[in-house]
């Protein structure tokens, strides 16, 4: 199988700042570089720190492929004669000492006048308006702008169930994410139970200082017990970002992969491996876009209406999808297959498998860290790549997708989230990406694209819009077929 | 009895901005400025905002006494020959619109790179280091520098029970507060429930995330065991402001107005109205400050040890205070006090109640926003007066204790908070008023003085970290005397 031999690049995510003393004069500028390239690393930036006449002090940054690699670059250079180190500070640790968020006020705060407004008493007109008019709270308050990101820590990253603690620190960068490309005040709410009910009621008592809710790292499949009792118990929207993030990052990464080979939605052939979280609702946002012909696999194979055990979600995943009611392996099932989706574990797929699908092929390889298949072996047979790394063209990244939408959603003022939100945003992601544009190697826009998130708030809000004015807000469960 | 009759004063908490037409040349402008203060307003800014041949258009900006008063100015300018009234903007609505606090990134988000170290996959690093060590998360998350400010808006302000939608301006300015004062990342969590049970496990449940919890205007008897609740169950201090924030200030004021008229602690005989919230905290803090001879009075009177129907806290203070066990009304244990602090209701006491106390009588009327005393009234016979209305001298104001108690409480990494913090706070915001400063009219600095929450966060960390040192960490709730 394509398992990953080489050592990954250096990455900035591993980059280090070292802090050495060196002679003054002569070559021991050069001989850091030299060292630090000789033992693999990239040397990012250098600085003198300090410079007298006998020594210099300077600090060296360089990025590494993980932390071993580092030590062994810091070893390399206390080994340069006449080189002393004095600190190593790791740039990713450093940028997280005491979290990546914080709040402001939004007024100064100088003097009594400024108090008597923010605060008493003349806050108190804003409560008694607030009494009068409950529905005011979402003009006069944070509500307008809030957002909880909320995790038990039950599936975090590839790290698994990690708890609440350290389930944090990618809560406070969901935060991050959110201020800054949705200009949306979310705050981390990191629980301290596993428990559906606690979760629940927590969420539920917590709600009315927000105007959505963004559930994150919940492992399945309580996440969809949990999504749907909260979207029932709420007036404000409740979205899960693994779940509806990646299929509306996938659906539009679809659209332009399948505009690049030529091929419709509704013919094409698509197998995917993965019916947790991310596959269910992938597999959902694909049928209410118009896919038809869809088999999908888990760890037991192919998924399909007779097999036994199968849990809710399961069920209703065999019952939407496998018309011919196959059975077998994902190898069985692949070949001829125009598009494969994989949203499930590391090096599951080889070159063969590829090779086997159909002419002008897809494969979204998006398993984190490690791919079903190596992107690069997979490309030697399928038309069109994409993975959910950032070292490869075409990442699907959810960044591109929950900015926006919760953008959209708070300007609409949204009670709940439906699949036409969703579908919205999906095009508005795809059509970010010009004809002009559109190859195989940029079918997704970058997080960083010029409009794409405002594009995309645009999109949902005026999605949201109409559907709140036909009261029809909450259908995206119910994966009933467009055709 | 002292009942105000004299319409309060123009307040900047009222403040309006009126849009006028006006015409160009003559008297115009000068007749709105006589206009207003005609009505009994206070015009404090005036802004031509735009000027043509014919009409100025003007932004006038004056202070009110109340929002009837307000559109009282307002018809009185609409009613002037040639003036149009355009438009009309209440500067403290217009302050809170979207609310009066956001979420801001720490680093700035432009690239990859950025986002790498922010976000995956190099936030991966952090949380690993957690799970390896979960102290690690209050120096590497938010929690380092985070508080919850939580509330079910069951007892706000001079309003009553009015709800978690309409609570939470207060509990933003609040975050506001902390975040200017004491540079602390607060966040508000208004609460739909308002069942002990469920306030208490929807805390436990997102306390990961804080290194402290502010509660805030929940209603007594309830706020006693919700805290004490908490406090047993969480490893982060628990702080309930309307007890323990007034019971410090009102500390410090005492101190210093006891300085003023030369008097000890250990000997004043001090009557207390109000056995709520407020009077059972700042009575505690009282004993274990030095106070010896203290009678408490509610609704019904004195609190007497065999007196019916005494609730817990009831009970606990009857048995702490009145010594002599006498009973009857506040005003027949009032004559000779020698202070007197009133945490109660509206006019409860006239001139002659004053009178009968003793030479140098303290008088602290606290009620909100109607003190139980007129303090101009009180001021003819007593020597130093204080209430809690910014209007008058020797403001007794919680925004003096909180943001510095935190931000020692935080810098301490405490896990509790103990009564030894609350007397260090105490004695740090009585020392900003230095000896020379020190009168019947200052005994307690403003809330803008430029050191004294530093003051007050330095002295809270060395007394926390006294006490964590020594193990013992909470015992603020049992009220031992200290003589």
């Amino acid at each position: 199988m394509g398992r990953v031999k080489t050592p990954p690049a250096p990455s900035i995510s591993y980059s280090i700042t070292i802090r050495l003393e060196v002679p003054s004069g002569g070559s021991a500028v050069s001989d850091l570089t030299t060292t630090v390239e000789r033992a693999g690393g990239v040397v990012t930036a250098l600085d003198v720190a300090a410079s007298g006449a006998d020594a210099l002090r300077i600090d060296l940054t360089c990025a590494a492929s993980d932390t071993d690699h580092a030590d062994v670059i810091v070893t390399a250079l206390a080994a340069v004669e006449d080189v002393s180190v004095i600190k190593v500070s790791d740039r990713t640790f450093l940028m997280h000492l005491g979290g990546v968020i914080e709040t402001a006020t939004k007024h100064p705060l100088r003097n009594r006048d400024d108090l008597s407004m923010i605060y008493t008493p003349g806050v108190a007109r804003i409560c008694e308006a607030i009494v009068a008019d409950k529905e005011d709270a979402r003009r006069l308050t944070v509500k307008r702008n809030s957002v909880a990101v909320v995790s038990d820590g039950s599936a975090v990253l590839g790290l698994g169930n990690i708890g609440p603690y350290a389930a944090l620190p990618v809560m406070e960068g969901k935060a991050a994410l959110f201020k800054n490309f949705g200009d949306i005040d979310a705050w981390p709410l990191v629980l301290d139970t596993q428990d559906v009910d606690q979760i629940v009621e927590t969420v539920v008592a917590v709600a009315p200082g927000f105007a959505g809710i963004n559930l994150e790292d919940i492992s399945a499949p309580r996440c969809f017990e949990i999504e749907a009792r909260l979207r029932e118990r709420l007036d404000i929207p409740v979205f899960h970002d693994d779940q509806h993030g990646t299929a509306v990052v996938v659906l539009a990464a679809l659209r332009n992969a399948l505009a690049v080979v030529g091929k419709e939605l509704s013919k094409a052939r698509i197998v995917m491996a993965g019916a947790g979280a991310a596959g269910t609702a992938v597999l959902k946002v694909l049928l209410h876009a118009g896919a038809v012909d869809v088999v999908v696999c888990d760890v037991q194979g192919v998924v399909y209406s007779a097999r036994e055990g199968l849990d809710p979600s399961l069920q209703w995943t065999a019952d939407h999808t496998n018309i011919e009611g196959l059975t077998g392996t994902l190898q069985e099932v692949l070949p001829g297959a125009d598009v494969f989706i994989g949203v499930s574990a590391p090096n599951l797929l080889g070159a063969e498998d590829v090779e086997a699908m159909a002419d002008g092929a897809i494969v979204f390889a998006l398993a984190n860290p490690v791919p079903e298949i190596d992107p690069a072996i997979a490309r030697r047979h399928a038309a069109v790549v994409a993975t959910g790394r950032s070292d490869y063209p075409n990442q699907i990244n959810n960044v591109l997708a929950f900015p926006g939408i919760f953008r959209g959603l708070l300007d609409a003022q949204s009670h709940g989230i439906g699949t036409e939100v969703l579908l919205a945003a999906a095009e508005a992601i795809a059509g970010s990406v010009s004809r002009e544009e559109l190859n195989a190697n940029y079918i997704i826009p970058s997080v960083f694209h010029h409009d794409v998130h405002v594009r995309v708030a645009a999109a949902v809000r005026a999605a949201a819009e109409k559907a709140d004015a036909s009261e029809h807000p909450e259908d995206a469960d119910d994966g009933r077929h467009e055709g």
